[in-house]
Parts: C-alpha cells; sequence; structure tokens
C-alpha cells in the first residue's frame, strides 16, 4: 500500500534502509535538502555510502522515501473511519494521539512537517499523503455531499492539535492528559463530521 | 509595545533595517540559523554589512528581531478580544484571516512559523509569542476559571485552519472564500469560548 512504498526492501536489507530513513529523515528535517548529502545520511546510518544510491537511487528518491508515512499512519485513519459514525469523531482523536504518542509514527510525521516547511519537494509530499491518506478515506466514509468539506474541517482541527499540542508543545495543551484532549476536541471533529455546518453548534438540539 | 520591540529604528534608518529583516526572515525561514550569516543578509538587503551588526548587535539578535511579530499580529488579536463576547468566536476567526491575507503580516508569520520548524530558539520565541500576545490576550477576555483552557482550544482550530489554508494550502481550504471560511470555523471558535466544554455542542440548546 502507499504507506509502505518506497520504504526499502524489508529483512536484514530493510534493517539497513530503515536506519538510512531515519538518519534521512533528521538531516531533511534539521538541514534541509541542500544541506543534506547521501554521504552524511551513509556517515549518520553507519553504512557504506554505495548503500544510500543502491537503495534509493539518489538524494530526491532519498527524500521521497524518507517523507513516507509509516503504514500505522495510514491504517489508523483507515480504521477510525470504520467506527460508527456516530462515534467516529472520537476515534479520529484518539488515533491522532496514539500516533503522536507513538514515537516510531511521530518522528516520521514531524519530520515530514518540519521538512514541508522548507522543503517544496517535502511540502508537494505532505499534499498528496494529506489528499490520499487522509481526505479521501476520511470523506469516503461520509455519505452526503459536504463529506470532502467536512473531511477538511476535521483536518483543520486535528492538524492543529497536533501542532500546537506535539510539534509547538505550547503550555497546557502539551501538558494535558490524552483523556481530556478527547473529551475537549472530540465532539468538533464530530460536529465536522455529523453536525450543521457553519450554523452555531450549540444553537441545534 | 512587544510587538514593535527590536523592529529597528524608524524613519530612514528604520527603513534599511525592515529591508535587513526582510531579508533575515527569508534566509532564516529558507536557510536556518546556522545557513544564515549577516553577510550573506547584508549582502540580499543591498547594505553594509556593518548595519547589520549595527542595527542588531550580532545574528542572536538579528534572528530574535526578524522573530518579532508585526504590530498588527497584536492589535488584531487584542481587537478582537474586545468584540462581545457572543460575536468573539466570529471576530477571531476574521482577524486570522486579515493577517494571513495580507502580504505585511503573513509573511512574517509565515516565516516565525518555518524558522521554528527547525531552530530551537525560534520555537522558544514562537512560544513566548503564543502565549504573550495569544493566549493572555484571548483569555484575559473571558471571566471563567476555564479562560486558559478555552484560549489554548481557540488556538488549536485557529492554527490548523492557517497551517492547512495558508502554508500547505490544501485542496478546498486555500480556495474557500474567506466569508465561507468565517461561517464554518467561527461557530466552533464560539463554542470554545463560551460553550460548554467536553460536552457534544449539537446536544446542547
Amino acid at each position: 500500500m502507499a504507506a509502505r512504498a518506497g520504504r526499502g526492501p524489508r529483512g536484514e536489507r530493510g534493517a539497513q534502509a530503515d536506519r538510512i530513513l531515519a538518519a534521512a529523515r533528521k538531516s531533511f528535517a534539521e538541514q534541509g535538502y541542500l544541506g543534506t548529502s547521501l554521504r552524511s545520511v551513509a556517515q549518520a546510518a553507519d553504512v557504506d555510502p554505495t548503500l544510500v544510491n543502491y537503495y534509493f537511487s539518489n538524494k530526491a528518491g532519498l527524500l521521497k522515501a524518507a517523507l513516507e508515512p509509516p503504514a500505522a499512519f495510514g491504517e489508523g485513519i483507515a480504521e477510525a473511519a470504520r467506527v460508527p459514525l456516530e462515534e467516529r469523531g472520537r476515534a479520529f482523536v484518539e488515533a491522532a494521539l496514539r500516533m503522536w504518542d507513538d514515537p516510531a509514527t511521530s518522528e516520521v510525521l514531524r519530520s515530514i512537517i518540519l521538512a514541508a516547511s522548507h522543503e517544496p519537494f517535502a511540502m508537494e509530499q505532505l499534499r498528496v499523503v494529506f489528499s490520499t491518506l487522509v481526505l479521501q478515506v476520511v470523506s469516503a466514509g461520509l455519505a452526503d455531499e459536504e463529506a470532502r468539506l467536512r473531511a477538511e474541517l476535521v483536518a483543520t482541527q486535528i492538524v492543529g492539535l497536533a501542532m500546537t499540542r506535539y510539534i509547538w508543545a505550547i503550555d497546557g495543551l502539551a501538558r494535558m492528559s490524552s483523556e481530556q484532549v478527547v473529551r475537549l476536541i472530540a465532539p468538533t471533529v464530530q460536529h465536522y463530521l455529523t453536525g450543521a455546518l457553519g450554523e452555531d453548534p450549540a444553537a441545534h438540539g
């Protein structure tokens, strides 16, 4: 599936490829594309530089592979999208928190967001991932003609939660328990999924 | 006021300082702190390198000044915070859209966010600005004991809107009219300001 594409071969060779990818993510996020060299990545991953070319062909191929979200990301969203509609808002928030609280997923998501902040290619990759792994999946589970709009509104709330709580680590948001975050944010996501869009939520029974 | 501090002197010299700051923001956002030199900034701003030292002392001083949000940012939030409480959700969303639709403001906000993505110092600056110019102002206008929490919830929604619509330019969100954005998002912000937190908004009359 898309989320596995470009992650490099599995098994022993996969372990090396994954080490290279981890080093590449760190370098792309911190040094940018121009500041990253196949040699420096190979050195950080403690592998022979020729292996980087062997697995990822060139720097563009390495960046593309480094920015592939982990399989757990797409799977987590797809799973939440199968939860009964009236409970799905909570499911999406819980899935987002699980991904961001799990270093294996959050490290990659963070790298994608940071790299996208200053690499046009990474930004384009983020748009594609967002459209295919997030918006398509979320909207597919919705029946009405506003499905895509509802998915994008859900995205505004969950992206803002991730940015303020995990990337910027703002005050109380970073220290809040997952339970409290779900309690406070899930109703908004549920409103975007099934509520009367554009009308004062509090005015509806 | 805080939002003016470090913007350099006004008048003729201010014009040079502002040119230096504009070049510095671009460089810090694209090249990072390490990739930025006072010389390269002076060159991009077309001023003598000694002027950069004269106005900003050193690279740390230049970064701090470059990441000061424009006065219009703090003023826009303060103004919206004075709108009657029952209309304030809409006022905050409209203020956010005005800032992001105005190149003079959005260019600086974008630089702060991009720089914060890979510069610890910039991230710390963003946290300070966020806490003092946003959370303090928004929560100050609220009476109840949950004021700070409400301000942080407002932030999750508005930051997510800015990221998806302006920074990532995701699909429909980027093409949506300001009027539609306000219609769709303002009710959520209003709910965070005055609604029953943690309860299904749609369940309340």
